[in-house]
């Protein structure tokens, strides 16, 4: 049987106790190391779990599938991925490959940023569809998220940014000279995050989200020092959130008034948020 | 300290290790029981948390929060919910109630039908807002959550459509005569709501989803007898999924042939399946 089984958002504790218990028995153990982190290492897991555990990367995930499902019909393996299993396209993938080979696969699912970012008091009624941000380069700055979100506003709708994280990346100088060297992992940051959005706005100019709107940051979520900042998107684009993961919501109009409650708590600057909020209501006749 | 602690969607074993701790700990475990249902009961949970659970319902949360709140400034309360803590508006509350006493609140997130149901491999990207739907009556037909479908389907994405659950509710004659003797809980199916969904587009014709439109229907996801199924909305109204909780996925026009494949595994009839899948890319001109 292949598991696939959600670690949660945190640590090594926010593993449910049907998870555990396969994680403990299984034959081999993987962990997916590459388009989510925990906030704890994998020598962290591995104490916990009593268990040696494989970091699996992208390559050995996308190519080498075979070599993880291997053995998987007659034996347990156990394929762990941060939040839920069913948040990243590529673990689709692993189970129609499964299929073809006549491996039964079970899902354990965990809390994923889509429905925890709930957290932050904002309904989750009130979000349309879920984009994700890329770092931006001098050459490269690729703006689909834009449209996306420029449909949720239009419907008045809460948009979650995910943001980029960059792990076993190389330079150009090394990936051209085949050198296995790799770059220090790098997270995008909430402070990024509204940068890049304001600098899409600037080029764009169709009015989505500019430097008065407001947004929330979110950093950390689940974990004991998670952090939450509300602002405009100038204020958000000078943030400090610390360490990652971070991702941000864009308000959307149709915003409750118990959100607005809830979320002031975490505002920037109150008088700020307030004044913003009244904003977002006036330009939209709900007030 | 309030813990607000997600069980997740299936048995006592979803509960995460971090979450089964604090249970264990608290001073007074309550179960919220009126937005969700765990696949097992209150006397399952209490065996295996080892504690008694008080059962809270709509009123208790809604009317004696500060019942739940009494001493949790100095002592540990725990309130459980299914899925998600924030999947349900009705906590925000509770939240804020506990912010004015100044009694500090950790939320402990789990898997929310909001994110499990990537579980159908359908991509949580391509999800528009989610809707619920009520059970209808002979005279009670609110169709507000046909004008949230129709601009998920306007922008191509799939619908969550989360089903109608009734418990503790009282007969008209009965509350007429202040009696508090309650009807069976009713939980809606998938057959339900798509004869529902099919109702309201008979009433309302503007060409949002009607008989030849496919959906997925899921039923008790992330448990071991979990069940899905993918077909018309003609073939759903008639299929039987088993017992709660139900809920149904309207597939949006921007579906991936990923999640096609993924899904055609699933299907009531694969013929038809396929003449429907085709039909919904040649509307929208995508193939």
């Amino acid at each position: 049987m292949l598991y696939l089984v959600g670690l949660g958002l945190a640590d090594e504790t926010d593993i449910t106790v049907k998870g555990l218990d396969i994680v403990k028995k299984a034959e081999r153990v993987y962990l997916e190391a590459y388009t989510s982190i925990l906030l704890v290492g994998k020598e962290k897991l591995e104490a916990y779990y009593g268990r040696p555990v494989i970091l699996a990367d992208r390559e050995m995930v996308e190519s080498s599938s075979d070599d993880i499902l291997n053995g998987a019909d007659t034996a347990d393996v156990a394929f762990l991925v941060v939040g839920d299993p069913f948040g990243a396209t590529t673990h689709t993938d692993l189970v129609l490959r499964a299929r073809e080979l006549d491996i039964p696969v079970q899902n354990i699912p965990n809390a994923s940023i889509m429905s925890a970012i709930g957290n932050t008091g904002l309904q989750l009624y009130n979000f349309g569809q879920t984009v994700s941000m890329v770092f931006f380069t001098e050459t490269w700055k690729p703006s689909s998220f834009y449209d996306r979100i420029k449909e949720n506003r239009q419907i008045g709708l809460h948009t979650l940014v995910l943001l980029d994280i960059k792990v076993k990346e190389q330079s150009l100088e090394n990936l051209a000279r085949g050198r296995k060297i790799f770059e220090p992992p790098r997270y995008m940051t909430v402070a990024q995050c509204a940068s890049q959005m304001l600098e899409t706005e600037e080029e764009r100019r169709e009015g989505v989200y500019g430097p008065d709107s407001l947004a929330v940051g979110v950093a950390r979520v689940g974990a004991r020092d998670q952090k939450i900042a509300a602002g405009t998107l100038s204020q958000l684009s000078e943030v400090d959130m610390g360490s990652p993961l971070h991702s941000l919501v864009l308000l959307g109009s149709r915003a409750h008034d118990l959100e607005r409650q809830y979320i002031r708590e975490f505002a920037v600057d109150k008088r700020v948020f307030d004044s913003a909020w009244q904003h977002v209501y006036e330009d939209n006749g709900k007030q």
